[in-house]
């Protein structure tokens, strides 16, 4: 292994590290210490690659950020299917969020008062959700009646209450909590007649890579 | 005024400020100098009343809870109209998150991973809805198919993603915004022959108190 791969290595230590501490204790009373007696590295080493607790906390925002980008992407117009593509995206989601303490720890600063950091997790997914909706309205797979605004706001002000639950209890990471949540909405949401083809429990593919 | 009430204000004052801290900066961060400084108390007067930060904190969430148990009154059997009884809750329960600091703060503090105390608003709400949806139940008021335990945790989970983007946002506090989310879901959730009767931006009693 190269001195740049050595160091690269390190520093993914350290963002994993930073990630499982602010999780667990929030962004304020983590100490860089306690960052880097977990990562099993010395703080002059920690201090080579972050210049401070900030500079830290930025990295672990941004891999959340190319994560989170990855499991909501950004759409194109007329891609179709656009509601089983939001319900299939809230599962991984949450699958995700249950397994992946950079992802959690990405969204936990998001909502942190006291870390003003410049990624936002939470704004990047409301806005995802709103664009998948402008999607499914072209569509035309809402019910009448239904306005983009008002779904947009119900479906994120859920998943991020699911996520907040979550942080306590991580049964609310589970794909039976957003198929409950699904089948309740979805009737009201889709149109009668695009209703049959939609799982509430994510497509079969998508079921076959998430365990239950 | 008496010492006995010049105590008691001093200490209403010091919970106020403290919730008006922990509120801004978390509970972590948030210091026993600034608080005291913020309720214009000495350090010394702010120890004769509480002991710790933490108990300064139990005092926040003590006062919160109080408020909760006012607005989400435990149900007793019977009382009838409970769909329109839960809609009205959460609107009034928005409109307070949004003036009352201290509720506000008893809230976070439920949420704060630095903090582990005894009172837990969050779970006395999901508990709540749980209680008047049970009710409603039994009213026969909800519609064919829809599980007492689903409706619970999806009510239960956009209140606190209200609750959390409201911080951040406090148009999220608005009625308009849980209007919205009723408007969307009550066709859902209630019987048929009952929906007429329900006003998904609340009673007209609650709507004359609460601005929008």
């Amino acid at each position: 292994m190269s001195k740049q791969q050595r160091a690269e290595r390190t520093r993914q230590t350290l963002i994993l590290a930073a990630a499982e501490v602010f999780d667990a204790d929030g962004f304020a009373p983590s100490s860089l210490t306690t960052i880097s007696t977990r990562a099993g590295v010395s703080n002059g080493a920690l201090h080579f690659h972050f210049v401070s607790k900030n500079a830290l906390a930025e990295a672990v925002g941004d891999h959340a950020m190319a994560s989170l980008r990855q499991i909501a992407r950004p759409r194109e117009a007329g891609q179709g299917r656009s509601l089983q593509l939001l319900v299939d995206t809230t599962h991984a989601l949450a699958f995700r969020l249950g397994d992946d303490v950079i992802l959690r720890a990405g969204f936990g600063l998001s909502s942190d008062a006291t870390w003003k950091g410049a990624t936002d997790l939470r704004q990047y997914w409301v806005d995802w959700v709103g664009d998948v909706l402008t999607g499914a309205a072209a569509e035309g797979a809402l019910a009448e009646g239904v306005a983009v605004e008002d779904a947009k706001a119900v479906i994120a002000a859920t998943t991020v209450g699911f996520e907040a639950m979550g942080r306590s209890q991580p049964r609310w990471f589970s794909r039976q909590m957003f198929g409950k949540f699904w089948g309740l909405l979805l009737p009201r949401l889709a149109r009668a007649d695009a209703l049959g083809s939609l799982k509430p429990d994510g497509s079969p593919g998508l079921v076959a890579a998430l365990p239950l």
